[in-house]
């Protein structure tokens, strides 16, 4: 393969015997923003996604000596999530997902593995007042939306050309025990200060990751729509319900409840910063701040304990990666 | 008055017949997080206030030669915050801000104007299974919250002494309709190149403060926590509602929808970036893109059109000022 | 005017009688990024730009019936400011605003004041080895670099058709004295708990607006590019060089600095977040942190001291808006 | 082992049977904050330091019956950032890494392994005039600094007791040639539309890791301080003395640089999104763009390329994780 052979130009190809290798590499073009709007009479329905492409494969030219005859470019990598939302429509965010890194897999040869990671923002409806409907369904009752803003739903599908990998999840869902919360009988050394505590506020921020038991276009595949909210739906009543004696300890539960509930998941992983909410120290000022009625916060931005763990179906393997967090 | 006078200093105090003057001047401390929770019975009830207070007066001693004789430390200023919480509550963001600006123009006779500026997080509950309640009402029914994370409540207080000036609002409320919007005939000029639009996704992230008409002690204080819930209403069902001809059109009528319905609202500003929805092109790929249902759009982050203006009840005066961004 | 006259759409002017008006209205293309990069033969040069447009006028029709019939579309003032960047060049941040603030007024009768706000990214050479150059400049002396990632450099431009507003700055540019900063002798009232200081850390991040006298065409225009580096320079001097007994003090000092040294400025407004580096107490710890050498400082990041003022050259009226920030 | 005996209170222990299984699991305090500065006479040194804490270890109690008997509080932990800082100095991040993981491991039994995460931040001195000393040092030169802002360091020291493993590296760093690229020569399928390109700007912002091959205390450990400098020079380098004719080669191009020059290092890991620049089309404005000098150019944010790939020394295995960023 020739490359780069127009005149003045240096030769870019690597020393030959030069000591280095390449490792894993992948490529594509992230953070594609696409809107799909159904209309089902009056009443439209929104898909709001976030779409990002990784893929790999014979790719050792590309960066040894720069020619780019096995590279789809992320342009076009682009253009194909636009395409696919109008041909194809979008159902969930993972069978998009699967459409996308099927493509990219079986019609590329040199390509070999694909990646697709999404994420995806909420709508609710406006409750409009009826009394301003117009000749052009100006009530707004059908297509006015506003934007739920709480948290934000993920998924990440990885296609190897054999089996499937899917795992969704869902970041800065943030969530407050006003009580029900302790911390004590922990380990004491010469650095510690901190006091035990048995009437505390538990609050976090839900970085969650779920892996799904589905591999394979021979096993049936989830209701992955119903499947987001039941897991949703259980991870915030394990959390409301469980007596905290530690923020790890309400992780295994809120990990177990899904494990427990939800057939079609393996593994969780979570990551969950303790968002401190510290009682003021108001005695100077000749206030009480300790009884439980009318008790005053100052939350904490940083430091913040970092919580995080792998819960899984007994028997599985852990494949979720640990870090969720670059912190 | 003397300061400065430890030995080993150089001597601060400006050189006389220096050409400069001090302009408006405030000081304190700023994004207080204040958490206040209120136990009835079981059932728990959240205030999450970010609380910034500013300071003016007689200070120029203390910018020309350093001297702090009239300078309460921010320090204070947030201790005062924490300790107000506990002794007067949280009934509403304005009424403790208004408990806040009235002590310190009051107790400081320095100190001649108090801006209080305070941002509100909201939580909702917690939906339990009712299945696993405890002794210690494990169950989360009445202490289990999730923050609902939509638009940020803001309010802004300041006080001179003799009078009040309370501007009420919020920021990051996003909404979309997604038909219903039109924008044609518009003026053309050598560097217009945009074409008409007849069915458009009209989409802002609605930046908004309003003036109340409330200004001193001997008038009836409004029902804040009901007019911000009525005000937010008004506005949501006006943008819902609004066959629009262009953005300025919607803002003018949620402007003057707020003025009609709440009485105690005198003045509305708004900030409202055009948050684009462009028709993808997929011609190229042998698809049309330009029937309404299914319709794919690109939504876009940079450059964007920002809309910006103030809608007044008839014979007021304008006083919020006309900069809510900074772009 | 008729306007919105196509079947089945609902007549949106208002209601007659409506106790409503229109008060301070803009309207344009916000951030657009434009660069721009010339070649002195192999040595280039970068403009790196965000440019936001403001548009005022004769706009009360397209609040209030949604005829566009005024309005130069805010696509069009992005095309205007990329065709501009072609045409005119970016010589600088301000005379690249100052054309284009003209051309809005002076080609369009309905607009009648525009304000054109620039951000400006700086870019500094990469230093290469020099052993790599090929043909074609492969040693990158002349076209690589990196982004110099400390303040962002702005500029706000004003121009009603009569005379010219030209207020330049800076934000996010922290600074450090780790001495010569002392803070005491300030007010006591029932809530301070705050000792006093006689040798603390000073930090700030600096959010800086100056007022030029410039105002119209017949007056001789500042060289921007050397006012902002001497401006700059001033300030970081006088923050270095002042003895500091409060963040006011200096902050005067800075303010002043400049009204003495550069003619061409009237007015600069100062937002200075006090950045606090608390001493850690380590006394449980059997540690002292007391001594100056290798004291240990806990930088926090909420709540902070915010201290902003206006500083005037004798004589002249202050016109910089006091909120630079929205805390 | 008994926990939660208090009265009134449910059992949290699992249910005997279920088939939920821990993972990997850490905890620890993130994002201590800690300043150092030392003082060389009346020349200041500044460390600054953001420092993130998780242990890992002998922890299935606290997980499955909330008991804490082995959990070392992550309040200690930071106690031990701060009491370790001034204890032993922070020599460099590296170091200081190293003294923490080595303590926590050795210290507490239960405690098996030790991840320290830093980032850093770097300070310049601001040049004074020498103009304004005064008997306290007031000129600055020694101890007035200004945050340099490009980007930031990070290390990653991890320890199991036997062997240690140390990843360092940045980010946000930001960097163009404004020619000597190209990008042509790929593959089309039905959904290409992009243009081959001949002189294109190529920017991006680096986000590196380098792992050593220094693992455990019978090796002579590097220069920390050095090895960062010198890294940082020859990743630059690369980019600027590299003609590029994809992202891919020039990133491979740095990481092989690394490996030339830097024998300690034995992987390198890349996350390179391609921050892209479109030539504007001016055509319709009567305009061309597409002469070199002067050209104009959208700086986009999303989408974006993100290219990413592992550079290893000949016969070694790599060891950083793939994902560096989240999307």
């Amino acid at each position: 393969m020739t490359v780069n052979t127009r005149p003045g130009r240096p030769d870019p190809s690597g020393t030959p015997g030069r000591p280095v290798m390449l490792g894993q590499n992948q490529y594509g073009k992230a953070e594609n923003r696409v809107v799909r709007i159904t209309r089902d009479g009056a009443t439209h329905h929104i898909k709001d996604l976030n779409v990002s492409v990784a893929l790999s494969g014979d790719m050792e030219e590309v960066h040894t000596s720069g020619s780019n005859a096995n590279v789809l470019p992320t342009d076009t990598t682009k253009n194909t999530v636009y395409a696919f939302a109008k041909e194809y429509g979008i159902e969930s965010a993972e069978q998009f997902g699967i459409h996308l890194a099927r493509h990219f897999v079986t019609s590329q040869e040199p390509i070999h593995r694909t990646r697709i990671r999404i994420e995806e923002y909420t709508w609710e409806r406006i409750a409009t007042s009826g009394a301003h409907a117009g000749p052009g369904g100006g009530d707004g009752a059908g297509h006015s939306f506003v934007r739920k803003g709480q948290e934000t739903r993920l998924t990440q599908i990885t296609y190897d050309g054999e089996s499937w990998e899917v795992v969704s999840g869902l970041k800065d869902l943030v969530v407050m025990n006003s009580t029900n919360s302790e911390f004590w009988g922990f380990v004491k050394d010469r650095y510690t200060t901190l006091k035990e505590a048995y009437d505390r506020i538990l609050a976090t921020q839900v970085s969650a990751r779920w892996r799904f038991d589905w591999t394979g276009d021979e096993q049936e595949m989830p209701d992955w729509e119903e499947s987001y909210e039941q897991t949703r739906r259980h991870m915030l009543q394990a959390f409301a319900e469980t007596y905290s004696l530690s923020l790890q300890q309400t992780l295994y539960e809120m990990g177990s409840r899904i494990i427990d509930h939800r057939d079609e998941i393996d593994e969780v992983r979570f990551s969950l910063p303790n968002k401190h909410h510290f009682l003021v120290d108001l005695e100077p000022f000749g206030l009480e701040n300790d009884t439980p009625d009318g008790a005053v916060y100052f939350a904490a931005d940083r430091p913040y304990g970092l919580i995080e763990a792998t819960v899984l179906r007994d028997g599985c393997e852990a494949r979720i990666p640990t870090d969720l967090t670059n912190l």
